[in-house]
């Protein structure tokens, strides 16, 4: 595989929507300086920009058009955001940086961030229609991608992911019990990615499906790289603190089937993930397959 | 005008909205136990539920459905819930009680506050697509709700409001500031009630013209009332502290124009909005023309 192609196709993606999200909100609308300060900040705070590459690979890889999965890549990368932004707050993990910068609150204030997470969540909404509005994706495509970034990211998924991280923080016993945050947490709304993007290239049954079985896999990947990369990654690398999950004691993939078991588990995820997508359905998997391999590779 | 029937009426839809909520998540979605206990105690915590009144009496001004119409009433009472959870937080207005009882971060701590908070509004919009999946509104209206339930309650909407009055704070120097405010904060969201009841409805443009600003103005009268109520309100009845915003030298209607400018201003809004619907647009205007008076009423 040519490394240097997967590269060159991410770098492009994450500048289109880098580029995208700058003038996400329409500039004749009035919205508060600090406000808008506070949501743009973090917008721009340097992410991968993972979810909406998702997106956007998932839908050419059924034929489908860039311009029209952009608006809801663009969607998917300001729910994370907002995830990220009230998961640093006090209340909740309390972290002061973020991929080496201060965290939102640190800059803006508690109430700016709550506030600011807040927009980014609502407007992700607003952003998915555009798809509909300027690229003309079928009313109900957009509709079941509305339904489904809600179900994703909401109290059966992200969110529910979250509060049950918070209250695992008084002690997770189980594998499962980890399984179900990382699910949620983080599965959930790349599972959605892989699905919104296929939904956009007019995907049948089977093909979501295939994708839904993908990103599945990939997602409880990348979460246990997370989990490894944290227990033995480089400080510069990660932006922030190393083995901080292990100083608050939380509880992570390696502490329950060791580090050797923990990459064995994500390989294999990331085969069948590629195995899937190679099946016949997926008319052009090749970005899936190079996507799976570079997330198995990271080391940031 | 028989003050029996439209109280009746307030009180059918109150009831109505109320045992929706009680079961609007999906039964057998799995979502943590104090997540799901911190989004039904605050949904739970009788308000009055005048923005759900407000989108069925739209709906059935222009002949729609009420069935049809209880997906987007709940959805805009849970944006409405949400909004209080996260305003009622330390780091914002940091109020312990909220109609008498304690507020959500009191009861379930404030991580558990913001999650509840975001939870609910995420799945207001998927509350919004079932209006397309149970009731059959078409899919083009449906994706309107979304659009315009974001717009008005976002960064541009309610959310630009709150944070606008967050910076007020540090001193609310004109009318114009205070107007801006109420108009975003309070008023957004009442419009959006009347233009989802009428979309629901199959409304054309001028009749949602006519139920907008028969909302921006009962949206105005509504927040200038909460300004007097506040000032000379009986402390029972609004279940929290009388002159609390006096006390916080936070500014007013009534500080800007005096109280009976105030009260006469709101009259004139109620008599504006009265004429609007019974202009002949609306097909059957009874029921928003009693809700204007009731509102003018309310002591509460």
């Amino acid at each position: 595989m040519d490394n240097t192609l997967i590269a060159h196709y991410i770098e492009e993606i994450s500048g289109l929507v880098t580029s995208r999200l700058r003038t996400i909100f329409p500039a004749e609308w009035e919205i508060p300086v600090n406000l808008q300060e506070s949501m743009q900040y973090s917008l721009m705070a340097g992410g991968k920009r993972l979810r909406p590459l998702l997106v956007i690979a998932a839908a050419e890889s059924l034929g489908g058009s860039r311009e029209a999965a952009l608006p809801v890549a663009c969607a998917v990368e300001m729910v994370h955001t907002y995830s990220l932004i009230h998961d640093d707050l006090p209340a909740m993990d309390d972290d002061d940086f973020r991929r080496g910068k201060p965290t939102n609150h640190k800059v803006f204030g508690e109430a700016m961030a709550i506030l600011g997470g807040d927009g980014l969540l609502t407007h992700a909404f607003y952003s998915v229609v555009e798809a509909h509005r300027k690229h003309g994706v079928p009313a109900e495509a957009v509709l079941s991608i509305v339904e489904e970034l809600s179900q994703f990211s909401g109290p059966v998924g992200m969110v529910g992911g979250q509060a049950a991280d918070m209250e695992g923080e008084q002690g997770i016993t189980s594998l499962e019990q980890l399984q179900y945050i990382h699910k949620h947490k983080t599965g959930d709304l790349i599972v959605f990615c892989l699905k919104a993007g296929g939904r956009i290239a007019g995907a049948s049954a089977a093909q979501l499906e295939a994708l839904e079985t993908y990103g599945r896999n990939i997602g409880l990947a990348f979460q246990i790289q997370d989990d490894i990369l944290d227990l033995v990654g480089d400080e510069s690398k990660l932006g922030k603190k190393t083995q901080s999950d292990v100083k608050q004691q939380k509880v992570t993939y390696p502490y329950f089937i060791g580090l050797d078991e923990s990459r064995a588990e994500m390989e294999r995820l990331t085969a069948e993930a590629k195995q899937i997508v190679s099946a016949g359905l997926i008319v052009e998997p090749d970005r899936l397959l190079q996507i799976a391999d570079y997330l198995l590779r990271r080391d940031h």
